[in-house]
């Protein structure tokens, strides 16, 4: 929305009624010379205002010396000029009631410190007016429904027209813009429009974000992430676009320190935490994918394709190789192909011998003559399967090519299932393609791309449920937070009485000074006993010797105690030594649950298995907080280990229902922390086998002062 | 190598001084007329002799009204007749002396019994004569260094010329050659020699890969495998390509029963053992690939490009966005990425911020004004630096797009590292293209396929080490075999004893029949004891009751007996009871060693993380036996838990060598028991901390009567 403030809503920074160009050229050499010949090539038609002080007319446009003796209202200024010009171009700007500069300027925030200084007092100055900034460092925007090109991108010289369809596109690097519409121009993939928002110094991604979603022709939004300004904003406006029936696909740069130190040093932001992103994501049904141009074909096959219903793929080939292989790695990712119904498998019995009714079936393999009918029966066979949820073909040079792309658009015009077309035929196939071009039915060029698609239409599938839910109850017993907590590092017992406040088993602890009291306290909770030294300083407790299991009479214990003391002395604890005595617990699995504040999503909770899996594994999953019992347990159902859980070979199922109870109340105590929650962590969480509950028997955690 | 009766050797058939062609026609829309057409095109120059009754002369050749009526000799006949008159065609190439016939004709052993039979009907009127034959179901041969274009596929009509270079390919599939003749003509790749086996009826794959093995101007060798006829062979060849300097890369279907399914109906051929192949492959230097597509244009580049160095990937890229995207995906896949040294800073400096110099450099983020000299400067210190050992240049829609092609030129030609070039611009790049194809330089589309490249030049210097090891050495007391072996299912006592024969520690068992002598047993070996029923017809022991862990005093061991005792009554075990007593060992984990004879490649060994881990992860490793020390411990490396036996923050380092030697122990009588053994596996194999040892506490086998 846009702030009280604005001159124009920001959906009329993608239509403009009227554009200046400052610095306009014929020189298609020239910078601005690039941005008029894109905008007139493919027929702007609002009203066009070249600015150059030396020029009458260009491109037979009548010319402005400056932005103040052009005819307004002017919509929106397209800014190139070079950084020492540009507070005075943007101040121009204001005072001739533009309504959005579009800053392509580069080297401000995202290259130096002066530059910084200088983006900050353009975006001063933008508001001084009520003017809207995209940029600076950006690349502008295409919008196909308007006819408007307006980037210097050499790619929209090359393409004929605006292809125009319903996807689009959000971008915070300005260089996608141009790798990702020329790829979808030569895939037939039309867009509604394509923004690049550069710096983010004004409007940011989620602006652009928020008009494709409120636009009726979008049906797709793809997202290049680097950083978002607004990380909850994004959440509220993945759900509202869920709501609208939209499917929105994102790839995020800084997955890594190498990638986020290249994104970093892109648009001066930082990247941000990946892992809580991939959370939001998930949970708001936001398709995460790997790469750009993988999200960029995808999101082409989607703004054609129908959900995918129950049952699993039908795939039909023209290469017996390709096939066998495509069905391996299919298998090997997960993807369900489908089992053929009696019905089809009769159905295919007129063309086809039973030995080779497989999945994948193979064009090559009838029986008698070659013949496109026999195509067209395999074709329709496979896709009518009741079975078959989605229908791949894929094309390598072959007979009857022109014959058989008619029965795959013609499946995939009749049929209610998302149909994918690989065209693997390099440019051999240029025919082929160019009815494909005609038809509007999208393809695809390798079986890497279709797994990508497919495995979206799986977890787009998966994920009905989930996002439809209600928000969660609290559970009785979750809290009240105590009035007065701690702060800084946690002790133990510190974190398991917060554990405990909002219902979390703990081990029944004695916390004890003497080695007289340690005995009492072991002797009233029954040996065995651990002994744990309790320290603000130390982190690992087991490396520096303040921890001693299986303790089983007085002796025992008086001698851990005196050892633990010494510990604590060495690792500089001053004064009485402080040792908690506790049950030894035993069980059947550790997990690690824990809680921390994202700065951008807020409170978020993680499970893995514990011990060294966590180290060697990294088995662990992420959901935002406060959950409730089922989503706790569908996240304990990802875990790669979750058979241990579940009760693998003979081994006892243990009970998922307190790790999923543990989990939610561990949520709510997040929630209820707020910012003030910097991290806390039960570990290990001891899982004893289904109805005798989980403890957890370490806790730890670091909260901040009272805001 | 030819058989001794063969009319002719094998590389003379993809190299035929004379060709006939049956069924020759002058109608492309024929089978008979697309083989002449082709074969015409391409400019064959040796003697062409087209087959046809009803026919004086076909493109201007003259024709023979059949084979017999044509002058020899004849080096080689097509024939792609009817299943009708394919025995008595065969027979008349025969008797007209044809070296070899390339037999297209399909439905034979691939598709039904009756075909199979005339399959078996012609490979032995061929061996009649010392014919030979390549096929059936095959779709011919491409040579583009003998200018033979011997196929159908209408990809050679798409072509203007049939590429020369050093990549030759072998293929099962008679369809991938079309399709990656194509993708390789459009790459600017170029082929010594193609050849599809089709069925392998007669002469199969490792006839024409020993042949491209021997070929002077290949270097690089694909092979797309459905089942190998001669594994050793190919075992074999691998390691003399390997001797040559010869790259040899592999893609295999039947990696999954979908692909087996799949390849099965294709070939005719069970697709074989996926992990098996996959061992022999690392072990020999065979380069495996997951797709046909990508296993072409790897080879493209890797023909191109001489092995890797130490150090890392340099990267430059003109899109940041996506430069960062593609950092992330190195970094998660395990692709090094090289660190500038400090004189690389230094000289980037002179255009580069120095917050701007990651991995990737991004061209777009420079000082000053663009100029095509700091692309040039970018582009050499990347390549320049020490630390690179593999540059990638990602070009996407940019300025200066001709010149920076040339840089990129230049650092391929003037570098002695692999160099990739990546043209992510779809079709709007064409004249950087032509450019490419111009110089000969390779280039991929898709980050996917660089990644792919990156990863075999990554694992074939890594596997260096390893293939240029010696034989491996017997170690001390490992066997001989006992003359009695058992056979069939064998007790946990049965293989105990044979894997001490081998020098392999197993437990301190006792074998008893009463329960007076189980307890004695038990004060001779010390409490707490195990107690095991012996049954040859129970499989998984703990199901039913047969094992007793922790037994501390007598009582415990009697009532044991008893239980056990009724327990193998119930399993159906007649007679007296055997329960064996055994020491309790206790370790730090629990791995699973095991062997079988593999019907094509002979005996391997497997290793792996035993209890729920094995079922879980399916975290593995194979070998070929027998291996040695080294080899064993390069395996257990590879375990994804390695960091358990390694020492995992602050656990102890557990016995590797003692793991290492029981593997190479069971390598040996592996090897020793040849044909005989079917399995054996020691599990669990308790693993101590190191020094202490590893303990085979259990075991099974089958082997097979002596043969």
């Amino acid at each position: 929305m846009p702030a009280p403030h604005s001159r124009i809503p920001v959906e009329r920074i993608i239509k403009p009624q009227s554009l200046a160009i400052i610095g306009a050229s014929e020189d298609i050499g020239k910078f601005g010379g690039r941005f008029m010949h894109n905008v007139v090539r493919h027929g702007y038609a609002g009203r066009l205002l070249p600015i150059n002080p030396g020029r009458e007319t260009i491109l037979g446009r009548p010319c402005f010396p400056n932005i103040g003796a052009a005819p307004g209202p002017i919509d929106v200024a397209l800014v190139a000029v070079p950084a020492a010009q540009l507070r005075q171009t943007i101040e121009e700007c204001g005072a001739a009631g533009v309504g959005a500069c579009v800053v392509i300027t580069a080297q401000l925030g995202e290259f130096s410190e002066a530059g910084a200084a200088l983006q900050d007092e353009i975006v001063q100055v933008a508001a001084k007016y009520g003017m809207r900034l995209v940029g600076p460092n950006c690349l502008g925007m295409i919008t196909p429904t308007h006819a408007l090109g307006l980037t210097s991108s050499p790619t929209l010289q090359y393409a004929e027209t605006l292809p125009r369809g319903s996807v689009g596109f959000v971008s915070q690097s300005g260089a996608l813009m141009g790798t990702l519409f020329v790829l979808g121009y030569d895939h037939g993939i039309g867009f509604t429009s394509i923004v690049t928002v550069g710096n983010q110094a004004d409007l940011e991604l989620c602006d652009f974000f928020e008009v494709l979603i409120e636009d009726d022709e979008t049906e797709v939004i793809c997202l290049y992430v680097e950083a978002l300004k607004t990380p909850m904003r994004f959440v509220e406006l993945a759900q509202r676009a869920r709501a609208r029936g939209k499917r929105v696909l994102a790839v995020k740069a800084g997955r890594t320190e190498a990638g986020s130190a290249a994104a970093r040093s892109h648009t001066a932001s930082l990247a941000g935490s990946y892992a809580a992103f991939e959370t939001v994501c998930e949970e708001t049904g936001v398709l995460l994918m790997d790469e750009p141009e993988a999200m960029i074909l995808a999101a082409g096959v989607l703004a054609r394709a129908p959900r995918m219903g129950p049952g699993g793929i039908g795939m039909v080939v023209s290469s017996g190789g390709g096939g066998a292989v495509t069905a391996d790695r299919f298998t090997v990712a997960g993807l369900p192909l489908a089992q053929w119904t009696e019905a089809t498998r009769t159905r295919l019995d007129t063309h086809f011998p039973r030995t080779h009714q497989n999945n994948p079936v193979d064009l090559g393999a009838h029986f008698g003559a070659l013949g496109p009918h026999i195509f067209k029966h395999a074709m329709d066979a496979v896709a009518d399967d009741a079975n078959t949820a989605a229908f791949i073909y894929t094309m390598t040079p072959q007979p009857l090519m022109p014959q058989t792309v008619d029965f795959v658009i013609d499946v995939w015009t009749r049929h209610t299932k998302p149909t994918i077309f690989v065209l693997d035929t390099s440019r051999f196939g240029e025919d082929v393609r160019q009815k494909l071009l005609q038809s509007g039915m999208p393809y695809l060029t390798r079986i890497d791309d279709a797994m990508r698609v497919l495995e979206l239409l799986v977890r787009e599938r998966d994920h009905g449920a989930l996002a439809e839910r209600a928000a969660p109850l609290r559970p009785q017993g979750a809290g009240p937070l105590s009035k007065t907590l701690p702060s800084g590092f946690l002790t133990e017992p510190e974190a398991k009485a917060l554990f405990r406040s909002y219902g979390i088993a703990t081990t029944q602890d004695r916390t004890v000074s003497t080695a007289q009291d340690a005995v009492k306290a072991a002797e009233a909770i029954g040996y065995p006993v651990v002994a744990k030294g309790v320290s603000r300083t130390v982190v690992h407790k087991s490396d520096v010797g303040l921890v001693r299991l299986g303790l089983s009479d007085a002796d025992a214990v008086t001698q851990a105690f005196d050892e633990i003391s010494r510990a604590l002395a060495a690792a500089g604890d001053a004064g009485n030594p402080t040792v908690v005595i506790q049950e030894m617990v035993r069980g059947e699995a550790e997990l690690i649950v824990g809680a921390r504040h994202d700065e951008g999503f807020g409170p978020q909770v993680m499970v893995g298995f514990g011990g060294v899996m966590v180290e060697v594994l990294r088995d662990v999953r992420l959901a935002s907080a406060p959950l409730d019992h089922d989503r706790a347990r569908a996240l304990l159902r990802k875990l790669k280990l979750w058979p241990i859980l579940d009760g693998v070979r003979g081994r006892p199922k243990l009970d998922v229902d307190a790790v999923a109870d543990t989990l939610v109340r561990l949520s709510w105590l997040a929630h209820d922390l707020g910012p003030r929650l910097q991290d806390l962590e039960i570990n290990p969480l001891i899982v004893r086998v289904a109805g005798k509950g989980a403890v957890a028997v370490d806790g730890r955690g670091t909260l901040t002062e009272q805001a």
